[in-house]
């Protein structure tokens, strides 16, 4: 099968002008999207990282110096950077910041960006598979970062075996705000511009919160900036990802059921449907519920 | 079919208490609940207004205020509230606020809150199928209420005629932030507590943004609390109802296509999904593109 695509090949070789390709055929909905993804291998063991947080809590700076801390110890690294966009308003705040990065040369880097367009703002299906298509490639350690902004939060503990929320500390507010979310989705905290006033007194309260909800999630302090505690963390998150990821199961259910909707749903004509919903609530009495019945 | 529910008969003669009980079999999952969105004849020309914003911004004094004012020109009305809740901390803000407002027991006026338990923490299908009881029930207009954080503001474009979306004088920051969506969703904006200093300067700045994107979208100020500009608005939400929704073959769309989804889901059994992932998976190799292609 892989023959038809030959830059699965040199994908396996740990050639990145193929790894792009195929990234970009499968991100474009390429005729060759479904064959390569049938034709993966991804390996399970590769930790896949989330990174998110609110804007400016500096998640840029360290996703840098990981990087460069990941190639002093010879770790081949995947970044995807997933840039935000609104179903209205498409933007791409991440490709420049990725492109003036000193580490995009470095041959133990890989870093992608990709543009979130997902239903209802989070992240889309193509998030989980180029991230399947990372796995399949030789990697140690793939980094997914997020802006933090509203449903790609969510999204990325679904997708990452382990989801890194980086703070600041003055985002005492932001993390007991009800509708943010992160301290449900995290599974490690940073606390990063930690020579900020304040940041000993949040790192121990939000660690004791985390402690009253008996939840293992620890909280670490960095100064990004100055690669001030980024090797601890990350020395965490591989010890971590050796006890593997207790989502697993319930990821791939999640992933499986929206394939098999993809599937099942591939023979609707958009078109017929509008016709006929065009026609038929026009009609006195128009029920919808009995004409998904009647005709589907 | 009707016979098999007798509370319909009572909810089409304008019976509160068969409504309500309606209303609690459908978001229960009741086993008569699809019986009875089958047999509904929903009335597409009541217009259904969503009213959203970000906290704070008085939405709830100004739909106590469109209440008594509806109530007095002898318009009967249903308000749906809903409930914010993440999908991990289930909350009830405006539960308590309902049963304390005065017009609880106008035999104009009913009210009806319920839970969003929808999926990505957004407005449920419950939601658009209770609107659909409404809309068969004898009403002149239904008001459906969100508190505005997050997926629930966007949600409610795809359910409602109109969109009102209520500011407050300070909130020129929120509406161009670019997560917000706000700029997107409303029909209509309303600058509430325009009594406050910068109203009038917010109010048209909004105006001439608006003017710039070239869309039909009025700016009404009110003062909620002393029932200032409301009956202008309500007036203007009549007219254009009359216009009908440009938006309604769009929003049947959608929906037709997740009634067909569920339709078509509804026999895969979710336990051996599991078992079957929780066993492949283990095996060298897996692909999730693959699993799903042999087995289902």
């Amino acid at each position: 099968m892989q023959k038809s695509v030959p830059e699965l090949e040199g994908m396996l070789r740990g050639d990145y002008k193929s790894l792009a390709r195929i990234i970009s055929m499968v991100e474009n909905e390429h005729p060759l999207a479904a064959e390569i993804l049938l034709s993966l291998n991804p390996d399970y063991k590769i930790p896949v990282i989330g990174i998110t947080g609110p804007p400016g809590a500096g998640k840029s700076t360290l996703v840098n110096v990981l990087l460069e801390q990941l190639s002093k110890s010879e770790k081949k690294v995947a970044v995807l950077a997933i840039d935000p966009s609104s179903p209205f308003n498409k933007g791409s705040l991440l490709g420049d910041r990725i492109r003036m990065s000193k580490q995009f040369n470095d041959p133990h880097i890989y870093i992608r960006s990709i543009a979130s367009r997902g239903a209802l703002g989070g992240l889309s299906e193509k998030t989980s598979e180029i991230t399947d298509v990372l796995r399949s490639a030789p990697f140690d350690i793939i980094l997914i970062e997020t802006v933090g902004v509203g449903q790609s939060e969510i999204d990325i503990m679904g997708l990452a075996d382990q989801t890194v929320v980086v703070l600041v500390p003055e985002s005492g507010d932001e993390i007991q705000h009800a509708k943010s979310g992160l301290m449900e989705i995290a599974n490690v905290f940073v606390v990063n511009k930690a020579d900020r006033e304040g940041a000993d007194l949040f790192a121990s309260r939000l660690s004791s919160m985390l402690k009253e909800k008996k939840v293992d999630v620890p909280v670490f302090k960095t100064i990004a900036d100055r690669s001030f505690g980024v090797e601890k963390l990350l020395d965490y998150l591989f010890t971590r990802a050796n006890t593997g990821n207790p989502l697993r199961i319930e990821q791939l259910m999640e992933k499986a059921w929206r394939l098999i909707q993809r599937k099942r749903m591939k023979n609707i004509d958009k078109t017929s449907l509008r016709e006929r919903i065009e026609g038929q609530s026009r009609l006195q009495g128009f029920n919808l519920y009995r004409f998904v019945d009647d005709y589907y």
